[in-house]
């Protein structure tokens, strides 16, 4: 067989083992994986460089995969590079198994990315890509050489996120990100056409990219592109493949079953199966098999990859001998563990909103911590993420010199890019909006919270008091929607978001050095825009580590404790003089994170909020954002927004609904008297 | 003064007015508003038809603002036309102002959407653009022969939903539909060049949109561009009209003010404004008035409408002395009252999925109701909407005689043009995807509840038991987040949206039946991918209208209360034998809708939940969705999913986590015996 001819056979092994699985889970997705088996294999045995024997080298090339549904062709072809077993591929779909339906993060195996939602995945590769540019831009070229390449099908196409992605790669000019589109007319539903009739390529020019469209079934095509994509030097490059759904599947009938739209999302069946393995050059009674000649294609490509990971480590080691102080930055960077931040150069002003507060811990971070990029969908003086800001400069097609990541009007696409430089290594990475556009984010949130990637999220302008923006602006069940991820756990049995509102500018201070010290899940900080009086002097806010704590002032052996986070936490305090003039102990507790309070001791849980003592929680969002905290009962009391908010000056909105020391008097009167 | 010279003075008019109410309210967006005054000058003294003496004529241009903080420009144009009064625009931002920050709602002012987060606005718009060729196509173009325009500014064109917008107004060759782009390269964090540099004339031009490019504050260029835009056939026209932020302001110190980031999101701030109201040829003592000629303007467009809605009138009534029947038909579309449906006619089979269910409610809702639009996310075989699919046709460019949308992978896109084709009027539109996907629609199912807009969300796979496409796919805090709208209540004091999950097939039918019943707010249904047992014979699914409700079967004086919604309803179900051989009384607790539980008297919620009953129950979801029903405490216990799913086939996760009747009956016996 010549050259080409052996590559085919390793594309229809691909296919083989991908239908085989699929056929074995009576579950999955047979048809794209075969239609995109000729371009993975290329690019796995001729153009990924990574190191066997060291998998999780940060020189290495990173594949992202945006149609997770895709994961027979991504697990064959890993299992041609070794990294998968034959015995493990036929778990498919099982309990247990390294090969769930959708791939997982696990970097070992070739993983980079948890993928399944569609869109997101590239985007992460684009935050990829923008990781690397950063550090290359910090520790030079030689460390920072490797390439970042995605996979995306119609659906990244056409899901909105592709234009954030498009958007920000060219304006970057992302040349590090190579993107090939699996272009094969057919969908899950109908064929593309019925919702999709445009020009993608002329798209993707518009937007600054380099553009190359080939048959995505010709191997000779496949490397021409690729060799083009690699030696672009100002753009991301798009390679837009044409493939054919089911390549080479067979009907019961041996009639052709290619571009068919039940070959997307079901085993191809029976008959079909045995005949399409046949045909493929496969035993169907024993399709779990890796061909000679493609073996030997892939142990080639192993000893090539030994040469030329030697060579780029060895330039690495003398890198590294030159530059012993860049060298141990760099692995205390890649290490993923919390750098080390002085906290104590953080000068908070009493009485500042907690998005300012926020914004002089970011001034320091972006001080002491060279590897934090911080993001804003254009609010950063706003969001006060302009705090950062300051400190540095945006990141530009070029120069990625600054450290503060511009993303436009573009929620979900920043959230996803941020995750990606996180998965790339190497960058802490952190980001603004107002809270109520955390709704755009929740599809990167969640993905963040399954692969446990600490991001951080700063959201801003946290409840009615957004004042006069009005209710598209004003969030009310976010609190409590977010905090549901604190609720929800990961497969490490850790909280899978950590959530903090905290009460003043002090606390704000703790709240951020957490954030920073989480490195297992994404962490969120939702703030405040308007002033908050500070908590009472002597206030610990060391305790708010503990999630919930006493404020400092607080009576011992209380009639009523009242229960807060955030800004309702002073709001709190302002009510309670005049309680304690009519006699009565009152206790307050600030709980920045119920989460977190929920992972005390049992007994601490029971000082701090005694099952016995009647509770009253005051929430600018919905009344059962307290419930978890306050209880449902006769014992229990909380003061919440019931409706949307309005627009009017937050002072009005204050009295009108009820956010006054005057009114917590009341409130907490009346429960008192029931 | 010349015709050009009046059209200047009429849009310096309402720059003079936008400046004046930002600067009186202290707060707000007068940059913006400045650069499109020109724009919207044209269109609503030129071109928009409506009829002043009824302004909610099936007939009416309709305008959608996509940026909602250009609310000055629209309240000061709406001014000019005579919808709002000069006082009523001095309480910008106010409380209890028909003015809020950004526009809500209000259709007799000319306030077709609310508007504010991003991109959102032109989608309804295009949703809107497929309603009216939906309903010329059921009723002639006597009738529907009007244009909807969309007004959208940079931060549109950012969004990543303007991908979707893109996408399918080209796809369906939306020709009713003209969209002003304000580009004026200035947005709230930075210059535009920063974040965004692409030919966007070429990446509509790309998705089949005839793009216009012009100065958009020259009066004639706008003319020539709205002329060409009305005559255009087959495409969806893109008029970009380079535009200047803060048009005609001037600084303190008497130099230009244009073109400035600081004009975004402030007032211009008091020697500013005072030599910009002067520049504007305005009074700053006394800002807000209509110059003659101005006033003139549109007292003159107002006699030209006279005419031209008295002509438009008088062909459509002898349209409909030509078609009484279907004139009343029409009048029953627009009357926004819910259709008559047959709901006997649905079959359902006996331990079939709730998706499938749907899908049989769907069927005859397709042969029943003939003004409803279904939608899919290319998902129509997964989400059952090919119930409906199958009853009708796809819409199409050049026939909207079917009513299936095929929206592609969209999710968000789908949901906000769903949105649009109920605020134009006249349809019904239902949409489905995957529940887990939910979490990319949140933006729009939250302005949708906060319209009160009555569109259908069909969300199945509801939980871990989709089983082998792993936990990307499977919702667990999707259910409790939703719920969080059914308790967020809109401002007419409704449950902002209401919320079923259906316990077997029958009473999805029920819920199906509420949902269309529904003309006030959003409905979600839940459905399963699995089949589910049916409820015990004899089962009242009448009661599930009460939202929570006593299955039948039942014990009397119940040991235990198992409370559940959707397929766990059947999984307490499969426990009770067991339990009631112990001698334990049960009752057993069908929640398809805790809100509308809720709404219940007093009495029937203590009669189904007696308080002093001990109650567990079962979710697919976080533990805290069932905790408003089951309560918090010693009498209380949920047993729920604490983590995110695993992939694996769903009946063996059945037994991993415990959702056998088996668990069930240990769960309880161990509750009650603690």
């Amino acid at each position: 067989m010549n050259d080409i001819q052996v590559m085919n056979h390793a594309a229809d092994n691909i296919r083989i083992l991908a239908a085989s699985m699929v056929e074995k889970a009576k579950s999955g997705h047979p048809g794209g994986a075969m239609g995109g088996a000729d371009f993975i294999n290329v690019l796995f045995s001729e153009y990924m460089v990574w190191d066997p024997t060291d998998p999780t080298w940060t020189g290495r090339d990173r594949f992202f995969l945006d149609p997770g549904h895709m994961s027979p062709m991504l697990y064959s072809a890993l299992t041609l590079q070794g990294r998968f077993t034959l015995d493990e591929i036929q778990e498919l779909r099982q309990w247990g198994s390294p090969c769930p339906g959708h791939p997982e993060l696990d970097v070992v195996r070739g993983i980079e990315n948890s993928s399944g939602p569609l869109g997101q995945g590239h985007a992460m590769a684009a935050g990829a890509a923008v990781a690397e540019k950063f550090l290359e831009a910090r520790l030079g070229s030689t460390m920072m050489q490797h390439t970042i390449y995605a996979y995306i099908s119609d659906g990244a196409v056409q899901e909105e996120i592709s234009q954030g992605v498009g958007r920000l790669a060219g304006v970057l000019g992302l040349n590090n990100l190579i993107m090939f589109y699996d272009s094969n007319d057919i969908q899950l539903s109908t064929e593309c056409n019925e919702v999709m009739q445009e020009d993608t390529a002329a798209k993707y020019r518009a937007m600054n990219w380099n553009v190359i469209e080939i048959n995505g079934s010709d191997v000779a095509q496949i490397r021409k592109a690729l060799d083009a994509a690699k030696q672009e030097q100002e753009r991301p490059t798009l390679i837009i493949g044409k493939t054919v759904m089911g390549k080479g599947a067979l009907k019961a009938d041996g009639s052709s079953y290619e571009h068919n739209v039940k070959t997307h999302g079901a085993p191809l069946g029976d008959g079909a199966y045995v005949n399409t393995i046949k045909h493929l050059g496969g035993n169907p009674e024993n399709p779990f098999v890796i061909f000679d000649d493609v073996k030997k294609l892939y142990a080639d490509r192993a000893e090539e990859l030994k040469a030329i990971v030697a060579k780029r480590k060895a330039a690495e080691v003398a890198w590294a001998k030159e530059n012993p102080a860049l060298k141990a930055q760099m692995d205390e960077w890649f290490s993923g563990k919390a750098p080390k931040v002085d906290w104590s150069k953080v000068e908070q002003k009493e009485g500042s909103a907690t998005r300012a507060a926020s914004a002089a811990c970011l001034a320091e971070l972006a001080k002491q911590v060279p590897n934090m990029i911080c993001a804003s969908a254009d609010l950063s003086n706003s969001d006060k993420t302009d705090g950062f800001l300051k400190q540095t400069h945006a990141l530009k097609k070029g120069d990625f010199s600054g450290a503060f990541f511009q993303a436009g009007v573009a929620e979900l696409t920043m959230a996803d890019m941020c995750i990606g430089m996180m998965l790339h290594g190497g960058v802490i990475a952190a980001m603004g909006t107002f809270f109520v556009f955390s709704d755009y984010m929740k599809p990167a949130v969640r993905i963040a919270a399954l692969m446990g990637v600490p991001v951080k999220f700063i959201w801003t302008h946290d409840a009615f008091r957004v004042g006069e923006d009005g209710p598209t602006h004003e969030p009310v069940e976010q609190e409590a929607q977010i905090r549901l991820m604190e609720k929800l756990q990961n497969h490490k049995g850790q909280d899978s978001v950590r959530v903090f509102r905290p009460a003043d500018a002090d606390e704000t201070t703790v709240c951020w050095a957490m954030a920073m010290e989480n490195t297992d899940t994404p962490t969120a900080l939702i703030l405040s825009r308007q002033g908050i009086a500070k908590l009472p002097a002597g206030n610990n806010y060391e305790e708010a580590r503990k999630g919930a704590y006493i404020v400092a002032g607080s009576d011992e052996n209380p009639d009523v404790i009242l229960v807060a986070s955030g800004s309702e936490v002073s709001t709190l305090e302002s009510g309670c003089e005049a309680l304690r003039r009519d006699g009565i102990k009152v206790r307050v507790v600030s709980a920045p994170s119920e989460g977190l309070f929920r992972r005390q001791s049992a007994e601490y849980q029971e000082a701090v909020l005694p099952y016995n003592v009647k509770k009253f929680g005051m929430t600018a969002g919905l009344p059962c954002t307290l419930e978890g905290l306050v209880g449902i009962g006769p014992n229990s009391k909380v003061f919440g927004m019931k409706s949307f908010g309005f627009s009017a000056p937050y002072k009005v909105l204050d009295e009108k609904l009820g956010y006054t020391g005057e009114n917590v008097y009341n409130q907490v009167k009346e429960f008192l008297n029931r």
